[in-house]
């Protein structure tokens, strides 16, 4: 019989195997020295950049990089009248990437996040780090005291079931960031200064049943496991919020990872964050977000999915029925945002046609 | 109106307070450094010593300490019949000192546990940290990626309800190891050079409705709030079973916790812990545990408290109830575990009578 857990063989380094696994999406670059800092870490990676803004500017990507690059032109041609599912004028866009994707795994970052150090000085290979968190699983069940316990000196602590040791795939690794802190717009305000500069050597599961604010600053994710689930909703033009679409998708991708018997991990990898946006943009975008959260999240806390929802999509759809039920009644853009929640899987589903032989995602398939 | 969770200042350091407010609960010294090595941090509290084996044998405590000592003699005068609830030979015994301490915080701490460094090579104030864990509130109902929202340098990220951020009280502060960890017997076998080395600069709620493996080793609590179920089960010497001692604590505090609104935090501060016990020994004594658990935790996991369970005292003797009612079948050991429980109130509640005007522990109250 094999022993339990012996669990640092699972997280031995397989960075090169996935270099044709792994499509890295960006919200447009704004910053030009973004690349170039990232260009040791990223250089071997398909880049996939999603132009949230005007489609006349040109994105300048420097030499060397393997990428293509979207624009709500394209988005418009390729998607046709379900385009209306993606945001415009909004880092929210980002997930049309996730959709045009090939790959088995995303990593998502913003161009306003740099490379961080450890405590010894040491660059932060953020990548490899969102890979091993991807590679080893996840113990949503019961909680482990000394963090993670697949990784390199760590294991299973004393009293920790036997039974649970197997733990559950992987899904989603949701990384920090060193510097600028990932505050709502009333903190930044009552709080300008603060920075974030403690380095927690941490990795951990988020536990069955428990919620958590998903930043999109610094993620990654199996696409195969839960990609249909990482929309990022109705932001930014024409719409009467803004920075929730990373927290919106990780409502859904909590819920429907709990549901189907996939894990969510976070901590490890930081990165540095270099710029603060502008608060007083960020309230007006936020507000009404404030409010709503407070009806949101008891609605999520509260969300059972049927037995029968075997599939990611049939999860998100029946999530979308949902949300169109109860939360309609807070405001009318739940009602819109639900319908976009099913166009958006119709869409996945036509740029991503399930292929002969695949299985349906999760455990509980 | 007051700015949401400025969160530093109730961390401030309230140290010199505390010091008539919280008793050291040490299960026996045979290490005679121990108390040497914790002098500067102990010496201004008073320590409770339980010793757990052979009475007529003296523990040598160094002059300068402010203690009381009871050995299995005493327990039996203090306690009468009832002091069959208390283990003997096993540092479950550690418990009777709970019992009998008038403060409202305790701190609990092993021989074998020495001052740890930081990564600086600072000496790490256990006792201090705890009870800062302790006089912070805790945030059990939605997780927080940047930990403790409380600690200095820190607070709640963007997407973190505002409705929740005023915590609840903390009734537990779970501290870690480095050297040695807290490793079953497997484990242990398996993995006898296995040193803890990782500084995790963290301290966190354990999410409601996650139980966790709390170890006894390095561990503080506050007596008012939780004291009547830190009770540390029938352990050693006439017993089937040993080392679930601190476990069974755990799994019953954080029911209870969960139930009245109560939380528990984990992580810092880290004691040095020197000494691997025998697996061999261990693995006698866990043996029966291994097979337990797997059947013990799904129990706590789906146990339910009723309503009228407002006090800590209510709420342990309905898990008494539901022990004998589900777990008997286990093996009858749980049948006499559970009039043991009961029995643990009620010297409990004949040692601790209730003050005029007192109130009924916890938020449910």
């Amino acid at each position: 019989m094999v022993e339990p857990a012996t669990a640092t063989q699972a997280a031995a380094p397989v960075m090169p195997q996935l270099k044709d696994e792994l499509d890295i999406v960006i919200p447009t670059i704004r910053n030009l020295d973004f690349l170039e800092m990232w260009r040791p870490f990223f250089q071997p990676y398909h880049l996939i950049i999603v132009q949230d803004g005007d489609p006349s500017k040109t994105i300048k990507v420097p030499p060397g990089f393997d990428y293509e690059l979207y624009n709500r032109n394209d988005i418009n041609k390729i998607l046709g009248p379900k385009a209306s599912c993606i945001s415009f004028k909004d880092s929210a866009c980002r997930c049309f990437g996730y959709m045009v994707s090939k790959k088995k795994y995303i990593f998502t970052i913003d161009d306003d996040c740099f490379v961080a150090k450890d405590p010894s000085g040491k660059a932060v290979n953020a990548l490899e780090q969102h890979i091993k968190n991807l590679l080893c699983p996840s113990t949503p069940f019961f909680f482990n005291t000394l963090y993670d316990p697949f990784r390199e000196g760590a294991d299973f602590v004393r009293g920790y079931p036997f039974s649970l040791r197997e733990g559950v795939p992987t899904a989603v690794s949701h990384g920090l960031w060193l510097n600028i802190p990932d505050y709502d717009a009333p903190t930044q305000l009552v709080k300008p200064l603060e920075r974030n500069t403690r380095f927690v050597d941490a990795v951990l599961t988020i536990p069955k049943g428990t919620l958590f604010p998903m930043c999109g600053m610094n993620l990654a994710f199996d696409r195969e496991l839960i990609g249909p689930a990482m929309y990022f909703g109705l932001m930014g033009d024409g719409q009467p919020i803004g920075r929730y679409d990373d927290m919106w998708a990780g409502w859904c991708i909590k819920v429907i990872c709990d549901h189907l018997g996939l894990g969510v991990k976070t901590g490890l990898p930081y990165i540095y964050h270099s710029k603060a946006s502008n608060p007083f943009v960020n309230l007006r975008k936020e507000y009404k977000g404030i409010f709503w959260q407070e009806e949101i999240i008891p609605f999520f806390q509260q969300a059972v999915l049927p037995k029968d929802c075997t599939t990611v999509q049939k999860c998100y759809v029946e999530l979308a029925k949902q949300v169109k039920e109860k939360l309609s009644k807070v405001d009318p853009y739940f009602d819109k945002l639900a319908d976009a929640m099913v166009t958006w899987i119709k869409a996945w589903d036509e740029l991503n046609p399930p292929t002969a032989g695949s299985v349906p995602n999760g455990k509980a398939a």
